[in-house]
């Protein structure tokens, strides 16, 4: 959790940085994909994933025939990054223009579950996290669909989160500019939950009110 | 715009895939950052940046400082995600659970714009796309700004979409279950601004008010 190799430091960006663990997880939980990076022929690749924290770990899922699974469960290593866009920051001028984020990166590499068992686990907490408290609610899971899943686990030893709160830094000589500058607060919603034709009869349930 | 390199369609996603210019233009004009991976030393890098599309290319920018922007300048190849999520897709068992989401992906190598007078188109147009009808507004951007700042563009040759909508597709002997499914739509929007100290006696200007 503690080590940020020095070069993806961006020296600019240098003083934003945070390396509290509690910091980290609080990035990671309240985000709902992160994007996987990895080298293949020696080329850069990406992609967009659900995942899960759990305890000092994350957890991604993927089907047996995905190219992008079968490449990164060989153990090479990968870059995992999460961003939360807080606000736009808007100064009197374009060049101190700014966003206020938290972000998360994470280099390691992949190790894949065996276990039944502790695969059912990892699946359980990505789906509780994706939809709070309804694992429970949902038809049990199966044997096939356990097999037919692979889940990968990646330790965060080697996380770092980057974060810039407050109001834009003007220059000195522009404070007194008739410009008005300050924050546009950004805010992801979940927003009323749209049953499909199989749930016309079917109330929603607890753990999906908004009022919950 | 066309060609997808065949091993990054993960196979289950196949179904998933748009190519059309207009997917990939809207997803890239509504997302506020995109993720840039690149290889350094042989392992994966990526980082979260501001963008925007003009034409058929995106355009970047960063500190002469920033080692980031160091590394790619060179012109070595990059892979550029951007994702929007629009709704959690719940199915009647974990295993169908999905995300509607709309993503583009870029392979591409950056050119860096030397010429002053394009760095500047550049910025106006990255400033308009996160503050629309802003830069007109600012304090005028100086030459020194200009050239502490580093522009890259990109081509959108390799640019792919993939997109997921509608609602969740369960097994056919699951839907007459009893158990609620739909999709949870998820919205991001920009709040009311907040104006900083220097801003008090400042109207808010016609471009920033959300009713305008």
């Amino acid at each position: 959790m503690s080590v940020i190799p020095e070069h993806l430091v961006p020296s600019r960006l240098a003083k934003r940085a945070e390396y509290d663990q509690k910091t980290i997880y609080s990035i990671l939980d309240e985000a709902l994909f992160c994007t996987v990076s990895y080298v293949a022929d020696g080329k850069p690749f990406s992609i967009p994933t659900a995942f899960v924290r759990y305890g000092d770990k994350i957890y991604i899922h993927g089907s047996v025939g995905s190219h992008f699974i079968r490449e990164i469960e060989k153990g090479i290593p990968v870059c995992i990054t999460v961003t939360l866009m807080d606000a736009l920051v808007v100064a009197k001028s374009a060049f101190h223009h700014s966003v206020n984020y938290r972000s998360v990166v994470i280099f390691a590499t992949a190790e894949k579950i065996e276990k039944p068992e502790d695969k059912k686990d990892a699946f359980e907490w990505l789906t509780n996290k994706m939809v709070p408290g309804s694992w429970d609610y949902l038809r049990p899971v199966k044997e096939n669909e356990i097999s037919k899943t692979i889940a990968l686990v990646f330790p965060l030893h080697e996380a770092s989160a980057k974060v810039r709160t407050g109001m834009p830094v003007d220059d000195a000589e522009d404070l007194e500019l008739p410009i008005w500058s300050g924050l546009i607060p950004l805010q992801t919603k979940r927003l009323e939950p749209t049953g499909d034709s199989f749930s016309i009869q079917i109330p929603l349930p607890a753990h999906l009110r908004r009022d919950a």
